[in-house]
């Protein structure tokens, strides 16, 4: 069994970015908001904000309280979209009840939405002409590509069915040829679909969610699952028993999750690179 | 085995559209873009034409030379944008090689875009919070459910993944809380995703390419294929054998192609009423 390394690879490209980031000799700025006090959230931004001086991108964080109205939200997305010198904005997600997220996400122009959840940008990837993708679908087909796995033809089970993570990643594998089943809470055997599959994606927040008679033998496991148990961050693969049958798995910690941070950084490359 | 009659169901729909068409006291116009001489295409405007006057649609139909250059449809597009009466606007498909066809469908208004292929229905969809829906995957969804067929958990392949079709059903099944797999030429063992499945919908146009053996006992085919078979309408469902195993079958013709042509209005009448 191969690990998946997203840790290893996504410092190489890290670098890689950082190179080509500073060609460009205008300040590249990169606006975060995030509305309340959510410590996974805090996790999150502070991690976004250290990986973007490490590139040589200006972050800018609007930290705004739990209770800020919508309204606030979408003034402030205006004023950035006008801004030139920032080249992206991320609304932090979850927000809190009063906000309608999409309608925010909405808001941010097209080439400044590089989370890929705009409609707009959702829509680009369902034409099959991707511009910005959500960066945790995005790091998982360049994972997959970088260790030359071959995607055309092979069935694929992802197991989520969210904007942000499920049905970006739908759209990539089937551009690149793979035969996908969506599956999500209402799915009935799900063993059935899991079995079938050379390639498992795990988005459930289930610790040992996946367990090694789930897969077929030479599976690859890709889990993006995010849970704590005792103070330790835990995936959705039960390793034990998965590591003895799967080919390939990407493991949590040290997948997927450090490839989605470093994708925003290539969704700001594209951007920078279509201004040109 | 049930037929899931989308000619009769359409035509009591095409009264119901009717009746709420005719609460609108202006003039309601739906412009037609046809560039070239496509003789499938010819079919299909003709028919749209005919069905518009029914329910009381002024149609406008813009027949457009083969060697059209791009930017003359995108001026019209925007002219059409523009104006008032005009509450849809359909650009027939195939267009001549010359022409982008997906940047002039991303350049109708979201508001008059009531075939539904432009980005921002699409990631409308995305997002689950339709509005203007593709008609034939609106229609299979309308048709299924005048049945009242659940399809929370149900199974669903979808032999198809076009933006015309596949893609945008993908999206209205996992919004009913089925679990979908797509399924396109690269795939291997198709029969081994169609006898799994409840519902198998075939967009494919090969005659007789869904044979009774590849669907299991009870099984509803959905056929979306369109063949001329020695002057006749065919399928992609082989009805000898299928008819034995299925429990609906969505027949062609009378199927699911009457209920596409009802759906523009269903899309019509959605831009009307949140236009109010």
């Amino acid at each position: 069994m191969t690990i998946l390394d997203g840790k290893k690879y996504s410092e190489e490209l890290i670098q890689e970015y950082k190179e080509r980031l500073a060609k460009y000799p205008e300040e590249i700025g990169f606006a975060i908001i995030w509305v309340g006090n959510n410590s996974a959230s805090e996790i999150y931004v502070s991690s976004k904000l250290k990986k973007c001086k490490e590139v040589g991108i200006t972050p800018y964080l609007y930290h705004l309280d739990e209770d800020t109205e919508e309204k606030e939200i979408l003034k402030l997305i205006d004023k950035l979209n006008k801004d030139p010198k920032i080249k992206g904005i991320l609304l932090q997600s979850p927000t809190p009840k009063q906000i309608d997220i999409l309608k925010c996400f909405n808001a941010i122009s097209e080439e400044k939405d590089v989370d890929g959840f705009a409609k707009g940008s959702l829509g680009n990837l369902v034409q099959n002409i991707p511009y910005h993708v959500s960066c945790t679908p995005r790091g998982i087909i360049k994972l997959l590509k970088h260790y030359n796995i071959d995607l055309v033809g092979k069935n694929v089970c992802i197991i989520n069915s969210t904007i942000i993570v499920g049905k970006p990643l739908f759209h990539l594998f089937i551009g690149e040829g793979a035969t996908v089943t969506m599956c999500h809470s209402k799915t009935k055997n799900l063993d059935f679909h899991t079995k079938n599959a050379d390639i498992v994606v795990s988005a459930v927040g289930n610790p040992g969610f996946i367990t090694g008679d789930m897969i077929k033998d030479g599976a690859i496991a890709i889990d993006v699952g995010i849970s704590r148990v005792d103070g330790k961050v835990v995936g959705d693969v039960d390793k034990e028993s998965v590591y003895e049958k799967a080919s390939y798995v990407a493991p949590v910690p040290g997948g997927v999750g450090p490839m989605t941070i470093a994708m925003i950084f290539e969704n700001i490359l594209d951007t920078l690179e279509k201004e040109r």
